[in-house]
């Protein structure tokens, strides 16, 4: 049976499972629900009232990131060893960090507080991360974690392209590693083919 | 070396890592610094600028819920397949969900916006989560994954216990399976022990 992975007509945090499902061949529905109507009628009937949801070898997943340890697991992609694991989670653990205390305030209506928090954003919270990032880039040959590519590669990818969409600037400008690791990832062939074939939204942020 | 836990003098989300470093028999230094100048400190000098931090076999690691992830693996609380690694991950990802979407209100200073957020986060949202961890258990033998104990029933148990401490009602009072759940855990001799021997603080949100 196919997998089926349902989302929003959207990068967000589904493209991180879209591409790990691509990288691993495992042939997938690309379900993209509109956020008004359809979400509201979907919403009470599933076990979580969230997306993305992925429906699997029978069962039924949620927590964007739980399900992308998962793929990579499956893919090789979590590392040698568990130290290589650790190093990996707290990489990711870190990009949500920095996206949670970066995106919803964007998101906010228009006020006063509302450019100051964004100013904020790019100018300390976003920098702060970015360079935590940018070191293990030095330290790991140009990965993230361990030298050679896992699935924080492909999330820091996806979910830092999103972030640069959203705010409307290369937020790696400054940061040389990141943009060599941005443009490296990128050109992998099962990643560059998704990135190539994958349906453009109106609607979306999305940088590459 | 003796491994070191550096956080503050609270439950909080040190106690999942300090519970399963002592499940797992590593010795550690449990250091509990104050939240003011020591940690206005200690703070410019990490990484991160989060607790907790572990300090084990000559690194340094933050990201709580990575961090427990690697000690359970170690320890065999991970479940014993890739599936069930998911299913622990997003147990404790939707745990975390529930955290963050009702403690952070507690915290607020006193507002008739607090009241109606706490009235929510009491009769609603707490609710929903207890709900799908009840059914959890319903379906996995009395424990949250794969019916038997992982870090999943260990994160439960530390961080229930301290949203409990902090709305000082026991918000599992309609939840029989998970009352049950808590005991059975909380009496688990190496968790007991613990239990019983960690230092007290009069500031600590704490039930059990």
């Amino acid at each position: 049976m196919v997998a089926k992975l349902t989302y929003f007509a959207m990068s967000g945090i589904g493209d991180p499972i879209r591409l790990l499902l691509s990288y691993s061949n495992i042939e997938f529905e690309d379900i993209r629900i509109g956020k008004g109507e359809d979400w509201q009628k979907l919403k009470p009937t599933l076990k979580l009232p969230y997306l993305p949801m992925l429906e699997m070898d029978g069962k039924t997943h949620f927590q964007t990131f739980a399900i992308c340890r998962y793929l990579a697991r499956k893919a090789g992609l979590n590392g040698s060893s568990e130290e290589e694991g650790l190093a990996i989670d707290a990489t990711v653990d870190t990009l949500v960090d920095m996206l949670k205390k970066t995106v919803l305030d964007y998101f906010r209506p228009d006020s006063e507080e509302r450019s100051k928090l964004l100013k904020t954003s790019l100018e300390v919270t976003i920098p702060f991360y970015l360079n935590v990032f940018e070191k293990q880039l030095e330290e790991n040959n140009g990965y993230l974690v361990a030298g050679k590519l896992t699935w924080a590669d492909i999330v820091v990818l996806t979910l830092g392209t999103y972030l640069c969409g959203i705010f409307k600037v290369d937020i790696l400008a400054d940061f040389p590693k990141l943009k060599e690791h941005r443009q490296k990832i990128s050109e992998l062939p099962v990643i560059k083919e998704w990135l190539e074939k994958r349906p453009a939204d109106p609607e979306d942020y999305r940088l590459l």
